[in-house]
């Protein structure tokens, strides 16, 4: 199954894109989605939803993991814009006929580093280490392969190989 | 010069097509775009854009005057939902190459009633006076056509037909 985790913003949205099997999940590919600071809001919503359609074309993810907004609603105008970045994200989702999965930030923490009340740098190096990653993912990209890991997770798919307490004998 | 009113929302977006010349504005399309209640968010916002995208290309706005939805921020979770309705607006309007103009409900009021306090109905009342309309507008195409007409008035052109107050002799 293709998990696609997107961790929604209007400068940088991150996404990474997770093939699980029942070795556990793989990294296909994970990046940023940036929009330039000086042109105006229609047009970097414009050049999100590009972004998206592209990596969901290429990608073919049969889910789509994104954070739930409610979170956000301590801070009106973030929750506006933060609002209209993610209804561009559900419209190229829904146009390819990809499901989404809104997934709170507590939930994601509880599923990768078993407390809801975890620091985000904990989760991105339980991210790195979970993926056998090289190098350090950005925040943008740690936290959308976060999100993506918190659906497999929820899908009862396993999180890594397989294995017994008895051994592999 | 066409100009678009739209008074974004979930259930019902209203909208309002008005073309400009010496003589005031004239109304060539109005109505509302619905979504269905018991669809997920993401295709409530696909059939949002699909009905907005028709409506652009064939209407040919050269102007979208939407409502500033900074004046939501009280409610937060309306908030939300309200920016990602507006978000697919402008990413419709960004594709079709339309200049968006986001306008306070107070500056609408202002622009049509001469007061920012007016009540909603006034300002309704005042929208089929300007337009001359035979019935009473639903409130979601009313505040649409109240947005295109206060764009009408911030670009310094009539709201009716230009008279001199010595007669037209």
């Amino acid at each position: 199954m293709r998990i696609l985790g997107v961790d929604p913003g209007l400068r940088q949205t991150g996404y990474g894109l997770l093939e699980v099997s029942a070795r556990g999940p793989g990294l296909l590919d994970a990046g940023v989605i940036r929009t330039s600071g000086r042109a105006l809001l229609p047009s970097r919503l414009c050049e999100l939803y590009s972004g998206l359609v592209e990596i969901i074309s290429e990608g073919r993810p049969e889910l789509i993991a994104i954070e739930d907004l409610f979170a956000h609603s301590r801070f009106p105008r973030t929750a506006i814009v933060m609002g209209q970045v993610s209804g561009v994200i559900q419209l190229a989702a829904a146009q390819a006929g990809i499901p989404i999965e809104a997934i709170p930030p507590a939930s994601v923490k509880r599923a990768m580093v078993a407390s809801g009340q975890a620091g985000k740098r904990q989760v991105q190096r339980m991210v790195r280490r979970l993926l056998a990653l090289v190098e350090e993912p950005g925040t943008h990209v740690a936290d959308a392969l976060a999100l993506a890991l918190t659906a497999v997770s929820r899908r009862g798919l396993p999180l890594g190989r397989r294995r017994s307490l008895r051994g592999s004998a």
